[in-house]
């Protein structure tokens, strides 16, 4: 039992930087399960209500394998046509009635606050699995758990991180999660690179300089330079008022192996929170990366997983029980190996 | 073994008082279980086959959770279009080929008498989760369960039970499947108040007759007085011949606090099929009764489960093994708490 | 381990004659898990990843069925519009996502080749579930399984065998996959029998002539004669230049009992890969032919069970562990009896 157990988590401002850590301790914990060194039964016979009521395929569908590397079921919805709410239900009564069909919920919905909204009705604690434009806590979490370990893999912690965002930092709901979680940590570096049209919104950017951070803008790639992590995101053309308007920045803010090369330390870290846009034209980021052992995209969604089953885990109680319950994996895995 | 072992469950006219009552009890000593006290492994290896070719999220997850929390696991196939029905394969030939997937199926399916033509194929038992006017055997159980629970709270029975169903009774399913059922009971009393277009149709009033029930018709809603139970449905307005009809009628049959504090006595149990329509102009059943202890609703959904766990249990034979493989539950809940 | 265990499959041309019969014999031990006689829990904890970007139900459902009938878990992806393939992402990058999220996957893709450009990317086994017009391994493996089974049930194996293909054979995928498979067996007399304008290709035809079989081809339904084994298939007239054209062969090459009765030796099997058309102008594949015990086709489907778990064991390397894993079928059930 600690904080965390029969909680809701909603956002990413309820964690302390103490609670941070214990989730990020308790996911690296997970590691074996998610790898297949072993497995655990620690929550068989535990329901997950995985409820989307907004469609997204990987997020649904690592909520669902995280509970299941944890032993328990997953019950589904996707999409909303079919659902009471589109009959006038108010969310207090989905809430009421759903949560009497499982232990947990992990919920996406299109509309702001209907999350939090859907908790005070739910009997069962509730994940925000990213309510529209408000919040997204589990790919914060991930994404300040890839940078912790990718900067410990090169000897070096969250404190003292020099970070350049990306692209389109006023519209991007990940980079705002993650520079409130980063307000948390010391001495962090935020080097905020976009077209001055999808500028980081005042109130992060107080947030940054509140927290006592350095803090650079700029609308040159070149900026990046020293960076320990590089978080890429996509820029949209329809988030300017003229073609015209875009075309000045298109490929301004792409990467690929030779820009990496030219422009960047050898141990910067790229992330993205996904999915990438391959084709050709679109200027993001160029596969000829994937060869580059500091590509960490694949590896965050891996860290997904991970991050999911800590919040299970913590929020159900059972963080110490999980190598109690623990099996032998006898099918073929060569999960062992890292990306 | 018993007379429901491997059998179809497609209409409520297939049961008798001594099998409604089989039922009751095998869903009573279910409440442990889904109240998460302990769990159980019986059905530890068998398959649901949830088939909903017309969506309905609530009543699809309620049966698959059921079979979870016997144990058992779910394949889920949701609407029609993709399904080989659409490409002129009959109910028979759908039914032979996905009743080798499962030990069990539960259908819904927009047409009348379809779930019945699907079991004629079928290699395993099929429980008719509702096909279009025609039938949905386990509202009807579950109504009536809940019936059963509120009035032994209050010291009653069955037996002697007054009843006022309100509103829409001409199109309402529900309350069709319940009066027949109540027709196996004694000394009910039915005060069934609608407005004159939408009043229960002539079948179900020969059945409450026939029975030797207390039959009171009115359209005034003060016609609850002393009901033990209130049986609330939605009136849709397209129903109504022209809009100053529908007008007549808007709002006579609403409930709210002071309605109910005002023409109910104290212990009457209000119930609706749900989803209810909270939105302003709804005119339903407001949700300043959410604080009243009589408003039962929600407790229906939850012994929506229980009902579904006693059939699927009664019909796989497993109802005298499901204590024998108790598990203990070590996850955090507070389901055994009531609503 | 065996040479199947971690490998991919994509293509019924990756198994000689050996590989196939070693997936035969997996698949028919696997029967009595199939039919309820005992149960299995070697893949207790493994994930199936279901990805139907392609919706197909009964296909969908046997891969997850089977995953579930040797003890595993299925996390499920229906249709595309959701995915993040729709937003340019690559298959590659989807794959390095998804295959972060199960222990195997099976995937339908309406594109031909997108399964093995999947599988480059997937960091786990892929089995193919269908790529568009290209290949379809699991449903040729079924049927050439049905054909080993029926002919072994009539004193008969698969060398030297008469197999007469019907109806259109030119677009059919399931005719194409399985003659090549044909292919690595002796002796076979092929008698394919369509009209002109939906012939076998020129390729397939080639592959036959090279394996020294023997070929009649006719567009008379009479051909059929001492056939051991009747595959038909659907003809859909929108494949004719036009109506008068369909119109020629309306009827042709329809089975019932009586045209069986007047062509077929009596023990002549009857093939489809369903489902049929049911509908009375349909001319495919009568219903009447239903209590005819050599019609095969839900014999087939059930088989397909039996495949799939196959290539789950193999491939995961667990086949010579599913007996030790077994355990005791506690419920009702009456699938021991044949179909």
């Amino acid at each position: 039992m600690s904080q965390f157990t029969g909680n809701h988590v909603l956002s990413v401002n309820q964690f302390d930087r103490d609670a941070i850590e214990k989730i990020f301790h308790v996911a690296h914990s997970m590691e074996p399960y998610a790898r297949r060194q072993k497995r655990t039964t620690v929550l068989d016979g535990a329901i997950l209500g995985n409820l989307f009521f907004e469609p997204s395929t990987r997020t649904r569908v690592s909520f669902g394998t995280a509970f299941n590397l944890l032993g328990g079921e997953v019950r589904e919805t996707t999409g909303m046509s079919s659902s009471a709410l589109a009959k006038g239900e108010s969310l207090f009564d989905t809430a009421r009635v759903l949560s009497g069909y499982s232990d947990i919920i992990a919920m996406r919905h299109p509309q702001a606050g209907s999350v939090a909204e859907f908790s005070e009705g739910s009997r069962v604690p509730v994940l925000n699995g990213g309510d529209g434009a408000n919040e997204h806590p589990t790919q914060a979490l991930l994404d300040l758990f890839t940078i912790k370990r990718e900067l410990e893999y090169n000897g070096k912690q969250i404190d003292g991180l020099h970070i350049a965002m990306i692209g389109d930092l006023r519209y991007g709901r990940t980079v705002h999660s993650l520079s409130k979680l980063l307000c948390l940590y010391k001495n962090i570096h935020f080097t905020l690179i976009s077209p001055k049209e999808l500028a980081m919104p005042d109130n992060v950017i107080s947030a940054i300089e509140n927290a006592g951070h350095k803090l650079t803008v700029t609308n040159q790639i070149e900026g990046v330079v020293n960076a320990d992590i590089c978080y890429q995101t996509r820029i949209q053309e329809e988030r300017f008022t003229s073609q015209a308007e875009a075309n000045k920045y298109r490929g301004r803010f792409r990467l690929n192996q030779s820009i990496y090369t030219r422009h960047f330390q050898s141990k910067t870290v790229i992330m993205h929170p996904l999915p990438r846009d391959s084709r050709m034209e679109a200027n993001e980021l160029d596969n000829d990366l994937n060869s580059n052992p500091n590509l960490a995209i694949f590896r965050q969604a891996d860290n997904g997983v991970l991050v999911r089953m800590a919040l299970f885990a913590l929020t159900l109680g059972v963080d110490d029980l999980v190598s109690k319950y623990e099996r032998e994996v006898v099918w073929y895995t060569n999960k062992s190996q890292s990306l």
